[in-house]
């Protein structure tokens, strides 16, 4: 028996025989090769055969896991069509006189090192994607076929380095009751497919792949993180039940789907879903979201060789509102720069771009595509209850000069005859400090604040969270920024039609939700499997014993002491995590 | 007549004829030579004739600008005999056969490089020194006789792309009445030169020695910033009554000297200096700075190739203390990484390095290093008021850290019977937002708090200022920022024997004078020129309106409105800037 630890990725709790699932290694020819024509033709060959798999493929995923998934292999199938891919390819071949495998492997590198820079969970699976087909492009050159998961004869943990998408699925859903790998975080794919199949997984275990060996007994525990291989009897018993502790949790969370986020003192917050994309809709309301807290548009300018013109984003936009005929749908307009960038916006490099040309200072300097982005909303906001939110908000200054730019497309729209929302709600991301320490000066111009704690935790704590010799300093718990918080909801509960939501990770943290709850938070944004949970601990607590908390927690000194006391407080009051 | 605009280097006007002084483009031999040997020699023998030139150099130096400018050419000739720089030129010599003239320059172009890099007045100082040496060795190796500026026959106002320390040793003082240069910054050499001789400069002219001519009329206006070329008479009238009230007023700042710091309505505040290394001490003496706010240690780890052990540190820290036998020297332990490197310690490549390793941080990596900085000031202690301030912290967990390394250091010393201040005074600078906005917490550990307003305008704002793009964003009167000063003040008020002081470059800016009086600032460290000018401000001043001014800014809406409403405000009080 021993027992890994890992990154809690999906919860629940699996026990089955382990199947190890090693990917063929595929060697390539990196000799000059004379004949180019051949090489093109082996490439195109591949091409096609990669193009038929994944339609087939696509099917399957939209059978079993529905139109987002789906939309996973419309992309695998758009990079094929790439002309930078392609191209690039064809290139490598024709000027270097590579053959087409290496050609495909180098062009497939330098691909995904360029999503790969970038600290964000869609582009980090956008490299995921290049390199999974990539990866396919190439078995098919070289003839290889890849060992797959769909022919299963028992119940199985999947032990694997990562899963990629096309690994997934074909995979054998009845049989697969957990996953446990290498590699991954809470965003990989891995993580959201274990979510999706609500089945557990513990991932970034290093080497499970090298300890497990097929038909090993394994225990996923993705409640504790932990990983049990060849468990004994008595330990067996125990995962047992509270494998169906768990379920009966899972139960009672599913029936709070239509149950509003209410305390027991009848104090009533709003839930709400961070999305990305108009495919993430679905989760939200499945999971009992009551409208959009966040849709980060970037993805919408990222996922394109071009600028997405004001017609693309209208249709993404209408979609979310009449996805939620009442509920608010905030759309914050375009946070590039910093870590993200435009292939088709030239931006400068910079020695602290965290500190530099970011979202609204970008669009500052580029106000047609700013126009572009605000027209489309506007034209937009007829189909639902639209906000409109500036992100890396400063000082009032700023949301002036973004109105001012607003207004010019209202008069714009007002001449063509196009109608639009002329109450639109406006309002700004906090999560520049100053913007929470002058909240009260920036109140006079906005509608509604959102807090993005990851960036103004960052800030405030003057912490690069992606650089690992300081990330120990990054906690949200930290009581200065437990005060910024408090500072901005004390500034929204003075002014009349005023809330304050939250949109950072923190927002849908289970410790935190008490805490924030009693801060008077009036809006919870995040991903939509945090829902119910964070519904339930909210509906497990009286508003007045939350707002003491908070007054506690405020006066601590470390961030250490707050989540200590939380814990403490949550046990008293029977809360679980 | 034209006008041309620049950086105010240093006040005052003068009007003189121009001497525009061009240097002869050094033109080297960069073919591959076979004769080493030979080179070898070339580069030894200017090597020893640059050495002697150094010499009477230096010796001009001290008599006519002191010690300080002396020192200056102690480390140009140091600079010849540092191993890095004749390593590095026999090697290309032997390794690459080039020419010696060659050699020296790229090996001169390499060193300044590293130190260019850096963003700070001590090491561009620094890599203008290494070029000064560079040239004058190449100019020996070539035998080019360097025009001079020691034989002038009248008055004149120096016309230069930019003046080094060589160029400003031989000048003819008594005939030199300013200067106006295509580069240069407040803190460059040729700045520093002109305020140490009290005549006016004006810098970063651009192509000023393209459009003026040896002989035209040339006014300089240090206090404008102004360069006026072949004024008329009238303006030449003005340019004169100006120049006497100036004089008039340099006059009533220098029988400031020995006044205190003291409004009308008798508060009292410190003025003191801020210094990089000991020869700094004689200005802050000179305009009457009654203590050190801000001893910047890195310049003693900079500018060596080896750690500078516990006795170097020790004598400088000594040397600082021995010269305010009362006032505070407050030291602050190493602040580098962020821009500045050091030579001798790898460091990694950070994505962001504003929000990095840096300072403390990295002392707590690099324990050693840390404590033979904090011995070498323990040690010193005996000697006067010494203080020890930790930099970039964020709670008070780093604080408690910090002090548990000091405690260690202490019982070493105790356990070598070395004597110390056993109640040293021990302080932390505010810099990163969070230590502002929980000072009430920090204190507990503290006896002093001092604002570095250049990083917490960085933060606070998520502006890196060095960048161009955002640099507007910067801004020290921004509401926000203001109200951090005042957090912090109103936490040392109510604590017994705390005091906040600023060592910022706000502390010396005679538009925030007032201002920061108002919101309660103990103690203002500043470079040494700016101290008689806030003296004079704050003497002309009652604390209660300023108080009255500062609760009024506090509310203001942007740092726009910050500052005009101040300028009013010293209009009416008719205080002048």
């Amino acid at each position: 028996m021993f027992v890994k630890e890992g990154i809690i990725a999906s919860p629940g709790i699996a026990i089955a025989k382990a199947f190890v699932y090693e990917k063929s290694v595929v060697e390539v020819n990196q000799n000059k090769v004379n004949d180019a024509q051949r090489e093109l033709e082996r490439f195109h060959c591949a091409l096609k055969e990669s193009h038929k798999q994944i339609e087939t493929i696509r099917q399957k995923a939209i059978s079993e896991f529905g139109d987002e998934e789906g939309a996973i292999f419309e992309a695998h199938a758009m990079v094929l069509e790439d002309p930078e891919f392609t191209d690039g390819v064809e290139a490598e071949i024709n000027d270097n006189h590579l053959s087409a495998d290496y050609a495909v492997k180098i062009v497939t590198e330098r691909f995904c090192a360029i999503f790969d820079q970038m600290d964000d969970p869609y582009f980090s699976a956008r490299a995921l994607d290049i390199k999974d087909v990539g990866t396919r492009v190439l078995q098919n050159i070289l003839g290889i076929v890849q060992a797959d998961l769909s022919r299963l004869d028992e119940d199985v943990i999947i032990i694997a380095d990562d899963l990629t998408p096309s690994d997934t699925a074909q995979m054998d859903k009845k049989r697969v009751k957990g996953f446990a790998t290498n590699i991954g975080s809470r965003t990989s794919h891995t993580a959201i497919i274990a979510r999706s199949l609500e089945i557990p997984a513990v991932l970034g275990l290093y080497d499970i792949t090298k300890t497990v060996k097929t038909g090993d007994i394994v225990v996923v525990d993705g409640l504790a993180g932990k990983v049990t291989v060849n468990p004994n009897a008595e330990q067996t018993e125990n995962f047992k039940i509270e494998k169906k502790k768990y379920q009966e949790y899972r139960k009672e969370l599913d029936e709070l789907k239509d149950f509003e986020a209410i305390t027991l003192d009848g104090h009533k917050v709003e839930l709400v879903g961070n999305i990305g994309e108009t495919n993430d809709i679905d989760g939200v309301i499945k999971n009992g979201g009551v409208g959009i807290g966040l849709f980060r548009t970037e993805f919408l300018y990222m996922n394109n060789d071009t600028m997405p013109g004001e017609e693309k984003q209208l249709a993404a936009y209408r979609s979310a509102l009449e996805a939620f005929p009442n509920g608010p749908v905030i759309i914050r307009t375009l946070d590039i720069g910093g870590d993200k960038k435009l292939p088709y916006l030239s931006m400068d490099d910079e020695a602290n771009p965290f500190l530099g040309l970011r979202a609204i200072r970008l669009c500052f300097k580029e106000v047609e595509l700013f126009k572009i982005q605000l027209r489309a909303i506007l034209r937009a906001s007829v189909y639902g209850n639209a906000h409109i939110m500036f992100p890396m908000i400063s000082s009032i200054t700023e949301v002036r000069q973004a109105k001012a730019i607003l207004t010019e497309c209202m008069k714009e729209l007002d001449e063509a005859n196009i109608s639009y929302d002329k109450k639109i709600k406006i309002g700004v991301m906090i999560e520049i400090p100053s913007a929470a320490i002058a909240a009260d000066i920036i109140a006079k111009e906005v509608d509604f604040f959102s807090i993005g704690t990851n960036d103004l935790c960052q800030y405030t704590l003057a912490v690069d969270r992606m650089n690992q010799n300081v990330a120990y300093l990054y906690d949200p718990f930290n009581p200065a920024i437990l005060r910024l918080v408090r500072q901005v909801t004390n500034v929204s509960e003075k002014k009349t039609d005023c809330f304050t939501g939250m949109c950072g990770e923190m927002a849908g943290d289970p410790m935190a939700a008490i805490l924030l709850l009693g801060l008077g938070l009036d809006e919870f944004s995040m991903s939509a499997l945090s829902i119910p949970k964070i519904k339930k601990i909210i509906r497990s607590v009286r508003f007045e014993d939350a707002k003491a908390i908070a007054q506690t927690a405020l006066n601590l000194e470390t961030g250490e002491e707050v989540t200590n006391y939380i814990l403490a407080e949550m046990k008293k009051l029977k809360i679980d995590i």
